[in-house]
């Protein structure tokens, strides 16, 4: 049996997971920081919390958003926490390893034993939201912790938009859902006819979701964004094929659950007309991430296998 | 004691190589293609008239431009061969495994044991010449065969100039030595007055390093494009070291002897800059390659080694 917690931007999700992925039991407890040491006892406690009864587990893995190193944390995105000695803090509350992971190689983790990566050795996944995270598994190995990939960017447009990571024109400026929601809006804009406008209202505003609802209608501004970004995923996509050729990359977020004809379908077709695997050696499928919210917990509890 | 060929546009050069990576004995042939059963020949000829009277190798190596995946070349760029099994094909004539590699994988593997990676696990070469090649290992072991990285295809501006792969933008556009010749070559059209007119006349034309000698002498026009040429070269490099983050890159090829101030100290520069490393991470180094020609023969030699 492993634990596996997930640090959400709101939620700390722990679960019990058996040896074939399936999450025995979960806790969910709301994120309430109040320090590291705080943190650390909180992560103890709900990891004894999912341990059954006369339950052994060989570690605990944890799930940040964040760049990690070894037991550390280095930094993370919606919690105040910068180079701290997180295994350290933990095992004062719990005589257990802790394995660290970043979100989105916690993702490729997960799927890579349980979901879309299944059966291969070289997986790559990318998760749409925020930003575009990218967790790469190669030879059956994670390159996670200091070496964790951190392709979402790669520069597609030089000089293009800025990107929080400093650079300009970084694929997750184009590719993110936060990217999507941007060339949403800005077609709206231009477009005061448009479907777009009816379905942002409905919905409290624009989502990620928005354009490809539109599009569904058949609202032609929607089709070109849609279609747009489909091309910016995918360019991005190939550039990371070309690189270091996957046997497969998976799609995850909640963009990746938009239609399969103006989303994953379209991507396929720029990657098998692109890619330079057309030229001979390994042609790298695309497919949609399987796990959803589940992949996180799951990933973390997986983490010792492949590290 | 192993034996490295490497293929080149006009010659072939066989080495025995000892285990220090010290070339002890070198052939070189010219290359007459009279198709693949005459090539197999000659490489199991070349072999024989290397190895020393009563020395045993293990496996011959041999190094190509184009692709290969196991024992069988896919194509290559200089030499009509288009999926050629030449591992069988030369063991009709010498009992030995023929490991195949690319160009750009064997100078990885050269530089990874005797130059400007030894002592790493995590380790690219970038070569500029007609294209920008790169080879990457990881984990102490080469993504070679049908895995080979093509990181001269990352895309840095959408919708850019053509390559030759199919796809436009393509970092290798921009930063190959072809196309800092084609960016040398807009600036003295539209710079008359340029050093590099007189430079460029002496040499016979136009070369990869005619910006370098006129920006050496203190031309303003061969400054900016040398300048330009530096963000490019940076600019893609640190789009492959987010990806996958090694401890070293080695820059090759005629173009990496340029004067340090140039070229690598800028490239430094923009790395420090601008990769994500800064954030947390490894810090990926960049060195000049080492081994020059020697690169493709050693590299060959040692693709055993790696795997």
């Amino acid at each position: 049996m492993y634990i596996g917690i997930d640090v959400g931007g709101t939620n700390l999700k722990a679960g019990l997971v058996d040896e074939t992925g399936r999450i025995v039991t979960v806790k969910r407890v709301p994120l309430d920081f109040r320090g590291s040491e705080h943190f650390a006892r909180v992560l103890a406690e709900l990891s004894q919390a999912v341990l059954a009864e006369g339950v052994d587990a060989q570690y605990v893995g944890i799930g940040l958003p964040g760049a990690v190193s070894g037991g550390d944390v280095l930094f993370t995105t919606n919690i105040p926490m910068e180079n701290v000695p997180l295994e350290k803090l933990f095992r004062q509350y719990l005589d257990l390893p802790l394995l660290l992971g970043n979100d989105a190689d916690c993702a490729a983790v997960g799927e890579f034993f349980c979901g879309a990566g299944k059966g291969t050795e070289d997986f790559a996944i990318v998760t749409l939201g925020t930003g575009v995270g990218v967790g790469l598994i190669l030879n059956g190995k994670l390159r996670g912790g200091a070496v964790s990939s951190e392709a979402g960017h790669i520069v597609m447009r030089q000089g293009g938009e800025s990107c929080n990571c400093g650079r300009r024109g970084c694929w997750e400026r184009y590719a993110s859902a936060t990217g999507l929601i941007q060339q949403t809006e800005a077609a709206m804009e231009g477009h005061p006819e448009s479907l777009l406008h009816e379905i942002a209202e409905k919905n409290g505003g624009v989502e990620g979701r928005t354009a490809f609802q539109a599009a569904e209608l058949g609202d032609e501004t929607a089709l070109a964004v849609c279609h747009a970004y489909a091309e910016n995923l995918a360019d991005g996509a190939i550039s990371l094929i070309n690189v270091i050729r996957p046997e497969v990359i998976a799609i995850g977020g909640g963009v990746a659950a938009a239609p399969e004809h103006l989303l994953l379908k379209p991507v396929r077709e720029i990657v098998k007309r692109e890619s330079f695997g057309r030229h001979g050696g390994r042609i790298t499928k695309i497919l949609r991430a399987e796990l959803g919210n589940d992949a996180g917990i799951i990933g973390a509890a997986f983490l010792g296998r492949v590290m």
